[in-house]
């Protein structure tokens, strides 16, 4: 049994891990932490694991946690991972980062994005990028994770054949996302309310949004150039999902045919990837408490644009599905153990 | 492996049931019928089994499919189960009924309150009610069991403990429950409408709600003499869920202590029904997705009522998972089989 | 013009009157304050008022404004008005209190249900509890107007003809309310938060909410006798409305006939007041925007009990509408001013 | 008093002009139709009119209503309004279109995206498209007017100081919309279930909306030259509310303090279109219930894009509303007469 511990757990990300831990065969989840409710049973603070969860809410202890556990999962505000985590700790234990510190390998854009001074630049080396899909054989033997943002993962994956296969103009590309508000955590802000958030759509942190050069840097990776891009994120009166619509210009005589080519050629093997049919559009009420991503296009003719759409839950596979498929790859198990959950509808 | 076939699957607890089969490590899900959309792909109907369920909707041939499997699941309108299934078909496999046809075993109440003539009632004395919780034991030999109704599952598992230990006025129970909307079903009616269930509370069929035979006759074996009580539901803004809040005088002198006693005494060893703590009241978010009932109390000293409430999921305790409980039960399989989902939140 | 004042004006009831005083053709809104956001735009705040709004969150002073002011609405926390109001006061301005301060003839259950000691007691001679339709001609010289509590208005204005005409054991009444969330304020507690309220449905100060006492007394009035009653407020995934629930046994021999009239010979002047047909039930979306309470009912024959169902717009009817109903009374204005909004559907 | 007649006024759209017309001081309601409902009292269609609308649903004569009404709103399927409109009719009444039939003077694109062939092609001369921000002189003395599409409204308001100032490229024209469900009408098909609308984010119709034509035939009038843009409908899960995301790639050299200036040029003088402050994007949320739309803009210096946002009730601006504003200026009444409902919040 691989033993976990969660730093962080109180948050929604974290709590949706607890929930895959616990019905994940090979894990023992050992430590929870939180920073609120240290000393609360976790069943008080969620009560959905009332009498299924026993544990109580530790205060954080990374070394001790590090030394206890075989892997641990960071859920902690931008900045402190970057403080928390040492070459002690990753040699005691693997670290699986929620946060951004260990995202973006340009410290200038770290630095720039999230106003702070990168606190953990040396081990940045180490960390990899945990988009499982992409970075399988790395995640293999990293000790250092960086578990990607949502909004990420879902633009990435829905973007990547036709930047990898040459197939859009690389300055063309928009992304118009929509996220449920757990996305925006459980803190205590206004704009969370119910009242507020409910019966309304709003676009946030226009060409601003701390993800844009997340998904730049992966995406240009791929491209084997530097891509710039137009991410715009909306508040949707829903508790998850993400929907990624994404704008391309493609290079010119490409059809629909090899569009989707590359969509298989990509895609075909990886189960937690789904390909829509011809005509059918991703929903994000069809990937509910999974970890599958949907991804379907169009071309318009008329603009020669293709449009392409992805549909995750940002709880699982844009959080700690995800996070779970990681810990999967690094001890060798198969990489859906755990993570079998038929999406939930209507939920 | 249990060979399983689901008849009215395209319902949302048809669907249901078949998300829990599908996860459900001894059960071969065989078939599935659909009057709508016969030869279409069961993913076509319902997108998160893109990929993961291969089905074909067939049409409803209810003596090849008790031919073909051990068990086979009714979701079909009311009367038309009484008209199938036959003393021959019984002999070939288990039905489980998700339908009212077998619930009452007062004929006349039911071609009362349904306002049909019961075209099944000389199997009647076969079926058996199957409140697991409560009729465990007759379950495991039965051959057809009635699936109680999802208001009654919740209305009833909450009063039982104060009607078997004589803690109440028998003449005083008042329920007022509250369900989400895919208690409704999936046809085309107008109030089933987004624009007209959203943002709205309404009660109806008040005081003629054909749940209310059932969870009396029910309630009355268990008092030892008839039970009539009031029963409103209410339709609730959200997907899934009901809450049945529950009122009733306490009898001369019945303390708080002796009424959770008694719930304690009926429960503590149920898997599937969780007590809240003092002061703390269910919620129907911490049961989604999951087979638990949970249930809370309180007494009003100043009107000397108790008030208890029961949460569940309307369509797994209130349908299909409840079902797969029945199911476990006929085929000797430890109850909480398949059914182990942690409740997911927020969702 | 009257000249109107707004104390607290950026809580949703506060926010709510500013949009109906905006609208009304006899007020002048002159001030507006704040305790979170004095110096910032009011329009800054809720934007809603962009372009039609330039007042300005000031800093609460009550006797300037009562200086300014024919009428002041107080939108504050229990026992501040208690603090703040004064005979001074009083022979400057008409006070409409949101708050609960001075509702409560009896001091006693003031102190014990609030947990206060009250500080204005020496004006409760004075205040005029402000529920129109029956207080009307007490209202009209009124300086202290009690504006009454959104649950009790729903609750009692569905009792009164059961309790005055004298159809029902006056022992047996329950009320379960239904509110949405606009009602638990703009505050930031977790159990606010969208994630938490959405596709949720849960009972919340069973046996203990503040507005119990206050239904009490007036429902007392009304029946000549001390009335004890159950209330359980539930919290629903919506922004708006309030359905509350009532039962109780009808006296021996009164038919659903007698109910009837005894609800038009009460209700049938009242504009504001709209008895739902036969076999139709109150739904909280038939009233939104709007001013009405909509009353229906049935009765069980059965149980003999009647089961009567008031719905409202709980910032209108329940705080803002009936608070400038009774501003138009005091000043001789017909009733309706400014208060004949057309319910808005959907939304 | 302008007598008014309502030609399909028991879908959504129709109901919001019954709505806004009672409040229409210049205004009286003779007639509403609806082929569903004919005999019924429209109260009982929509019972937010109980006791305040005694109108009985009419069959549909348009003849006859031509005759009693001096203006009549048409709120029919495509295709049926260009075959009841005739000349005979316009010499008779105003005609308020609020179908696609005369919306496009290009009959081929009709024809094309909306599948039909035109019956009333010899009108289209006639006919204004009535966008009262542009419109107005043409509409003045018109007799037939189109009145716009919800998600054309909102595009076109939101692009058109762009194109008419030259600001952009105009090949670079995107549109993510987003739109409440109400849009969709009352009418019964599975996506609009609640059910199914709820907790999803979807596009729809992507590259394919009949929408785009309709916003291309406007803007490229504005541009004077032909405009090709992609457009992207999404379901949102909200009652009302639309939500338009456009972008487009500057011209070299254009400064967001130019783009203001567009926008101040074009609107400061309007009264139903409000441009939010810089920093400040458009929510859904401060339009409803009103004739408002907002909008606001940033430019995403890094990829030289303007990113514009428009937010408009969709039944009121996007239908009803507008379809008033449009008959105020055919009878030379006030612009905003009946229409100075203040945005109502939360709701």
């Amino acid at each position: 049994m691989i033993k976990a511990g969660v730093i962080g757990a109180t948050g929604y990300a974290g709590n949706e891990l607890v929930r895959l831990l616990m019905q994940h065969t090979e894990v023992e989840l050992k430590t929870v932490t939180s920073q609120r409710y240290i000393g609360k049973e976790f069943s008080e603070v969620y009560q959905n694991y009332n009498e299924i969860n026993t544990l109580i809410c530790q205060e954080e202890d990374i070394e001790k946690i590090a030394e206890e556990c075989d892997v641990v999962f960071l859920a902690l505000p931008h900045g402190v991972a970057a403080k928390k985590v040492t070459k002690e700790i990753l040699e005691k234990t693997v670290i699986i980062d929620f946060g951004a510190d260990f995202r973006l390998q340009n410290v200038n854009d770290y630095e720039k994005w999230y106003g702070l001074s990168h606190e953990g630049k040396q081990l940045l080396k180490q960390a990899v990028y945990g988009l499982c899909e992409i970075n399988r054989e790395k995640i293999k033997n990293a000790k250092l994770i960086a578990n990607p943002g949502c909004y990420t993962t879902c633009s990435i994956l829905s973007l990547i054949p036709l930047l990898a296969e040459n197939l859009i103009d690389k300055n063309s590309i928009i992304i118009d996302a929509k996220s449920g508000v757990s996305g925006a955590g459980r803190g205590l802000v206004t704009e969370s309310l119910y009242c507020e958030a409910n019966e309304n759509m709003k676009a946030y942190k226009v060409a601003s949004h701390r993800h844009t050069p997340e998904i730049e840097e992966q995406l240009s990776y791929i491209a084997g150039e530097k891509i710039t891009l137009s991410f715009t994120p909306h508040l949707t009166p829903m508790n998850r999902g993400i929907l990624a619509t994404c704008y391309a210009s493609l290079k010119q005589g490409i059809t629909k045919q090899e569009v989707r080519k590359a969509y298989e050629k990509w895609y075909a093997k990886e189960y937690f990837v789904r390909l829509t049919k011809e005509g059918v559009f991703p929903e994000t009420k069809w990937v509910k408490g999974s970890n599958f991503i949907d991804i379907g296009f169009t071309v318009d003719e008329r603009t020669n644009r293709i449009i392409v759409m992805g549909a995750i839950d940002n709880l699982v596979k844009g959080a700690a599905g995800q996070a779970v498929q990681n810990m999967n790859i690094v001890f060798g198990l198969k990489e859906d153990t755990g993570l079998c959950q038929v999406p939930i509808f209507p939920a």
